[in-house]
């Protein structure tokens, strides 16, 4: 048996996915061409652009494909911040690597950087964020859901402050891990720029795509032809963006009550966990938060050592953000909540999808109390904490 | 019937790379990822690095995969100069825009750019780039092969005349439209960074590949996680990199047969034009050039009213680059060769591919001199000359 519980950092292709992307791998022109084979790729591509907009609730002609989300995340920013001399830019202390360290980057390149501190659940409080706004403030970064804790920020309501402070201020949110799993509208939120990606609503990798509010001047940071606006050149990955807008239909058909019993299978998860295994903590906002997430301490024992267990008993789950895996550093997030070295180095996070069942949950729950507790027998932590 | 002769704007999928892309769309665990599913990837990622590095003489740790081959023209060039205070940058006048417009890009922004001349069939002359060599120098970018005209540029030459001249700056070349074509090889071409794309080779769109000779350091564009040593942050495309190292393998297994076939089938087309046509010019070098290519100004005619009618016969041509396409300019190619902006704008690009076949070259040579002729009646231009 193998129980894939890492959704958050990739999903599997749903087969509608594959079958789209099969039956368009015979168009291959260049979407760019006059001739007919550009034109089949060119109406793929329109058509795949109508579906993802429909889902994020904006006009195809304010949405462009990239080639995941990093990059959707590094043109909104990077792009926009190329054609305004303002220089104070503000974001949370909990983005993913893809916004923070485009911050970090930027803050060792002239400007100044806000980063905003976060409650113990993992959320921006609107008003702190409003007390950070300056004459001088370019651009606000802050993701619409924690893709390791899943706490949901207030995104409308950090919005609202903006707006109310400046029409001038532009906003973006890294929506990759909320997308499919919490109500996206780019106009109900109040945003100008939105990323989101393919791979993590059962589509394929290397596509994303980034809204850009009609108004919103953003210049490029890679240069070539004119495709996408001259935003992002290169020629457009059809058959990929193809079946982005196949994983976009099928995630937003009855996605309420997918997310519904995704939500049911993760408190389940979550409570067998607290009655079978002592001395955890969960992570994240108890309510604000994706329906698919799960993240826990188990005191005195390493993350790493528990998902090499899981790994083979034939569970796959991450410490983390798999793009810093492999780095052994404690998670930024779990810090920024308050969490001390030894529990967030503890923590694994449990994210499920959306061909997920009982069974597998079940054999979660089997296998996990056993694992902690042979894993807490060989600690020297747990040594220590009997020694005192 | 339906003859596609605009393989260097794009090329079908080759059915290897179809089958090795549906076998490997099961394999979908992120490769950062430590459990089992992101060991899967991450072997299906090295396995494919080999074989591109192998295509390109290379060793697998000096290549990054990336999204395109204009991703890789910008981590190469953005990238190297981000980590050099020297400002003289050079490349020729008929670079691919991904390129030239990069060059653009960077003279607005304090950098100094030397454009070289090339002579009438579009080589650039190593002794001329040898005397725009200066101290301050960081790099230079020349193609391996032209997209328009399919001249091959003495890439050797060059890069023995800037080694003369210093070991510290820093030679690019884009090989996007030279690879699989004409002979490769990194390290007999003396080159520190080398672009490739796999659309073009019979493998997937939304792919690419940069090589960067050990020791050559250069910093990331795109910031995010630490995939692909940081430079080409993002999830990898898996599927889609495993289609180019099947379309790499299958290009180079027998490549001087294949492109002798395709050389033969261009050089049927290019005299039967020269035979059944008049008043025409064929471009680019007549023997330093790649097998496909063929590029033909017909006078007194626009080149997109030639693809219009031939498209209307089933047959795929263009007029340039795909990714200058609609704007109706004139190529800078052919301008920088010595043609007037009539010639250029009356010029056509066939470019042939694997599996192009006899019977469709003389498809094209039965349909192409009466739309040329249809069209010479039609044009004012015919007749003002004419008139004198």
């Amino acid at each position: 048996m193998r129980v894939y519980l890492d959704n958050n950092a990739t999903t599997p292709l749903a087969e509608e996915v594959k079958k789209e992307m099969a039956d368009s791998a015979g168009i291959f022109g260049n979407a760019s061409s006059m001739h007919k084979d550009g034109m089949l790729s060119r109406n793929l591509l329109e058509k795949a652009r109508q579906k993802v907009s429909s889902g994020l609730g904006c006009s195809p002609d304010e949405l462009i494909f990239t080639g995941c989300g990093t990059e959707s995340d590094n043109i909104a920013i990077q792009g926009f911040l190329r054609g305004t001399d303002k220089k104070h830019i503000i974001t949370s202390k909990i983005e993913h690597p893809a916004v923070l360290n485009v911050f970090k980057y930027l803050h060792n390149n002239g400007y100044e950087v806000t980063y905003l501190d976060v409650d113990e659940y993992g959320a921006v409080d609107p008003e702190l964020l409003a007390g950070a706004l300056r004459k001088d403030t370019a651009l606000v970064s802050i993701m619409t859901a924690n893709n390791e804790i899943g706490t949901i920020q207030p995104v409308k309501e950090i919005s609202e402050r903006i707006r109310e402070y400046s029409k001038d201020i532009v906003f973006h949110t890294d929506a990759v891990q909320g997308f499919g799993k919490t109500d996206i509208d780019v106009k109900k939120m109040g945003v100008d720029m939105m990323s989101v990606s393919a791979h993590k609503i059962n589509g394929p990798k290397g596509v994303g795509a980034l809204f850009i509010r009609k108004g919103v001047k953003i210049k490029p940071v890679f240069i070539g032809g004119h495709h996408e606006r001259g935003l992002r050149p290169g020629t457009e990955n059809v058959q990929g963006i193809a079946g982005f807008g196949k994983a976009v239909e099928i995630a937003m058909a009855g996605m309420k009550e997918k997310n519904e019993k995704t939500g049911r299978l993760r408190d389940k998860l979550k409570e067998g966990i607290i009655r079978s295994i002592p001395n955890i903590k969960i992570n994240g906002h108890p309510e604000t938060v994706l329906p698919n997430t799960l993240n826990v301490s188990f005191r005195d024992v390493e993350g790493e050592s528990i998902i090499m267990m899981l790994d083979m008993e034939g569970i796959s789950v991450s410490t983390g953000s798999a793009c810093t895996s492999g780095t052994l550093e404690a998670s930024h997030v779990l810090l920024s909540i308050g969490l001390d070295h030894a529990s967030a180095q503890g923590s694994v996070r449990f994210s499920l999808g959306v061909y997920n069942n009982e069974q597998e949950i079940g054999y979660v729950l089997e296998k996990l109390p056993g694992i902690i507790s042979r894993l807490r027998d060989m600690s020297p932590l747990a040594k220590k904490s009997e020694c005192k």
